[in-house]
């Protein structure tokens, strides 16, 4: 079972409630992960908004948050009509890299998901990485350190099948780029309704490298690897023959009642 | 502005309290037409489960609920942040088919949106319109009528342009069919960034004609008319030359400050 690392804590900790709406469930009545980590950005803006960093903030110093890595470990996803809360935490940084953990927790208090989020500072207008300055840091009390984590790797895709993505009006956030929660649905849906009907995701581990802007045409491809009832897909989302996403998913069979 | 036509109440009315979120919002911070379709059907539901009349209801009898039409008048669309208010009124309703009524307000009381509805019952087996009985609807206390109320027809495309849509996993509902609110975003996405950041639409009339079931490719094809800052659209979604839905849009040029 997950464990939320209370001892490992470095920055403020920030709660919100939410309730799990029917649009955002598959059509079995599964949140989707896409707006799992959509709702858990949501506490993360709300915490923000309290420390006066909010987007407006940013945006005034000539600034963009985005986002480079998730790694998500996941005990179940909520279902339909559950009342969770989302906790999160700004944990640590460094010149260039702000690491923010989230955790999603059910009525009774289990941990289902957590969250593991790599930041960065982009420029808004030559959108490359900006430095991160500790004045725009204070106020979540993370903790500064010199060194650069960087999370396991990720297998590439050696022979996949591929499914053609174009990016619409309403997959773009006001970063002008595809939203770092379409990605989930772009990964996920070329796997098919068999697959997304039998196995749930147990580890998520998905790397950003570049960004996708509007009316790109995207190739979404996988490869399924199988041993028992253990499933590991890896993906890669490609424009033009150059990678902008990978991922690597660990799936388990969803236990059926009969 | 809009009305609620208080007087002409028939059935119980409902109301739910929401908060916009920005993933409910475009870039602009607008909130989607989908999402408000959405939402609204989120009201509804609950009015339905208070009943007891819920989905498990209507499912333990062989049928589901479906939408052939949508009628909506916008005074203006909600922004994120914004406490709004959810009404919603089940009609009226004849053999075939449920009038529903929704209201959006905001903090202040002013009506937002209006959006009349035409729900029917379809046989889960067969997929063919099933009777609606006095015993589903005596809940919620709708008039019953004799005729056929018809909304206003919709004009054809005559010279469209189109843009391809894949129904994928995330775009099904319960029904095994694409989801009524997704259409809008099959129905605006091909319009374009350009016209959907100044452009609102005013009014939308949209009408289901068949279901489009998983992985069908849709052809979404509009075309424009303007007169002056006003503009309609005209929208037909076919698979295979059949068409599943057609729609006709006003829209009105967004109020800029500068």
């Amino acid at each position: 079972n997950l464990l939320m690392k209370e001892v490992e804590n470095m920055g403020l900790v920030y709660e919100m409630p939410h309730e799990v709406s029917y649009y955002e469930c598959d059509l079995t009545g599964t949140m989707t992960v896409s707006m799992l980590v959509a709702v858990a950005i949501k506490s993360s803006e709300q915490q923000s908004a309290l420390f006066n960093r909010g987007t407006d903030y940013i945006h005034s110093i000539g600034l963009n948050w985005i986002i480079t890595d998730y790694r998500i470990s996941l005990e179940r996803l909520p279902r339909v009509g559950e009342k969770l809360v989302f906790k999160t935490e700004a944990k640590t940084y460094n010149r260039f890299f702000c690491y923010s953990s989230f955790w999603v927790f059910d009525q009774k208090g289990n941990l289902l998901v957590e969250i593991e989020s790599v930041f960065a500072l982009m420029n808004q207008t030559t959108r490359k990485l900006a430095r991160v300055q500790d004045e725009i840091i204070a106020p979540y009390e993370s903790e500064k350190q010199t060194t650069i984590k960087r999370m396991e790797s990720i297998l590439p895709v050696e022979k996949g099948e591929s499914m053609l993505m174009t990016s619409q009006f309403y997959d773009i956030d006001e970063n002008k780029h595809v939203n770092n929660a379409v990605y989930f649905q772009w990964l996920f849906s070329p796997l098919g309704f068999d697959f997304l009907t039998t196995f749930v995701p147990t580890k998520i581990r998905v790397r950003f490298e570049k960004e996708i802007l509007y009316g790109s045409q995207s190739q979404s491809e996988f490869e399924k690897r199988e041993e028992d009832t253990h499933v590991t897909t890896l993906h890669e989302i490609s424009v033009k023959d150059e990678i902008c996403c990978r991922a690597q998913i660990e799936w388990k069979k969803i236990e059926t009642l009969d």
